[in-house]
């Protein structure tokens, strides 16, 4: 059997680009530049919790960086370095190699430096740590959202939840949708060019991976206000046209996690500047606004306000 | 039962002293100082492979920054800020408060602001990534030792292993040897103020996390030199007078891991500066010396040389 040293050697141990000192000493060394502050952060991600042990080990490789780098985004930042621990129950090289190489396919499509990791043995873990650089004062944080500002929403939202319905038999999605829904839960997109181009427009921003409601109440928390969501606005024509009845797309849209779109606000003077940046590929939808009365609430199809109950995935009250 | 959010806020969320933005966001904030290069390490602790699963919460908050504080440590830099993954069978309170008291307490007794982290339930993991500084070109990597070289290795190893002997009822130790043996094994002491004093002299250098032995070839290896210790220069009297035998001193000395002491390596002209930076607390041994040929011996107390066996321990060969 490999020891660890040599599955790190074989399968980790990439060449980087931007970086003084990869993998192999005690540290890395990395150089951020000048005028630049570092964004970090870590996920970790659980077999059981997060994804089924059997998942594809390509698939979770890729979903492993791509969840951290959302997070840099979701700041406006642009990922730079990146760090992976992990613990396997047995040291299984076609298993190590292919989530290797969809964790390593990820980083490279970002540009963004693999620099070294731990490897042990225990109950499958995977935990990476994603460093950032964003011009220095620019990171667009949770608390800046002000009564009066738009809230916007990237892609499509609740994909990737419709997806795990059907893995657990909840609702059977059929082609193309199925591939579309599968590929939003698997190979999740951090949205870096939008976030960076948001930097000087977004006052507040977050990735979802908990559920838009949920993660909304997180800016209204942070900036201490409240929110109108108008149903009538909500992106539900893609759920609606994979199969979805109005109540699961509802759903799946406010309490779906694991999408990583986007959820922004911004002064309404912005909206021809914001609306510049959409794309067939990834549309921006403008779903409500920010208020000064505290609370979240969903306006509905006749007008009325609604208290909005559904909330994000909390791992420890589910 | 409290939210992961809950759990986090309460006792997670410390004040920061040198950080832009901390707990809260999608991610940390941080300015690294202009002229410094930016070290970072990761290292991933499981309940059965590094620790017993009921060993004290606190200790083992106090030992998974050390550990990480010390990968800083042994290139020669100043660790500043860490990050903290967790993975909890159930969330309980009293440990979880237990485990952020000692881990707060060692980040802030080496003036490391605690940035931010991950909460979320399956097996026991504890994953801790630390970011230090370092003037830019000063890191003290592995692949520096040259033929001619000192070999040195600061304070006691071989404590912790002792100590985890006891705790496996492999020896019997007593007081006040128990004690001291225990201390290095569950409050391991990252030698930061040695590893900074070192940036000018040290030519490679490492902490030992896994045996002298094992972790020296890392350091020839990457060299690509060999080395010769000297068995009578090894600090072997504190385990002896810890009632282990001369065998089992040399076993816990070369092959026991946990201990964190620095190991590094220096031209002989600066050992009168070296020994300067020794102290009771902290003592300094030259151990032996670097050699144009590959490979590792130790001269017996014969002067005869022989190879050595004993070897790092291996988390997927053991």
């Amino acid at each position: 059997m490999p020891s660890e040293f040599d599955l790190i050697r074989r399968h980790f141990a990439h060449l980087t680009r931007h970086s003084v000192l990869g993998v192999g000493d005690d540290c890395a060394i990395v150089a951020p530049r000048q005028g630049y502050e570092l964004l970090v952060s870590t996920d970790m991600l659980v077999a059981g919790t997060h994804f089924f042990a059997d998942t594809d080990a390509e698939a979770l490789g890729w979903k492993t960086a791509a969840v951290n780098l959302s997070d840099i985004a979701a700041m406006g930042g642009e990922p730079r370095w990146i760090a992976l621990a992990l613990a396997l129950p047995q040291a299984d090289e076609d298993w190590v190699a292919a989530f290797a190489n969809g964790f390593s396919t990820c980083c490279a499509h970002f540009n963004v430096d693999w620099i070294g990791g731990d490897t042990t043995r225990g109950p499958l873990n995977l935990c990476a740590t994603v460093f950032g650089e964003v011009p220095t004062k620019q990171a667009i944080c949770r608390n800046g959202a002000r009564p009066g500002d738009d809230i916007w929403v990237s892609g499509q939202p609740g994909l990737a939840a419709l997806g795990l319905w059907h893995l657990k038999n909840r609702i059977v999605l059929c082609e193309p949708a199925l591939q579309r829904c599968l590929a939003a839960l698997h190979r999740p997109q951090p949205r870096i060019a939008l976030g960076k181009a948001l930097r000087r427009s977004a006052s507040a921003m977050l990735d979802i991976s908990d559920g838009l409601a949920g993660d909304l109440r997180h800016i209204l928390t942070a900036s201490n206000v409240g929110a109108e969501l108008d149903e009538a606005a909500l992106p539900l024509t893609t759920l609606h046209a994979a199969g979805a009845s109005r109540a699961q797309s509802l759903q799946c849209l406010l309490s779906g996690g694991d999408d990583y779109e986007l959820l922004f606000t911004a002064p309404p003077e912005l909206r021809t500047q914001i609306t510049q940046l959409a794309s067939a590929a990834l549309p921006l939808t403008r779903i409500g606004r920010i208020t000064p009365n505290l609370g979240l609430v969903m306006l509905d199809l006749n007008g009325q306000a609604q208290p909005l109950a559904a909330r994000g995935f909390d791992h420890f009250s589910a």
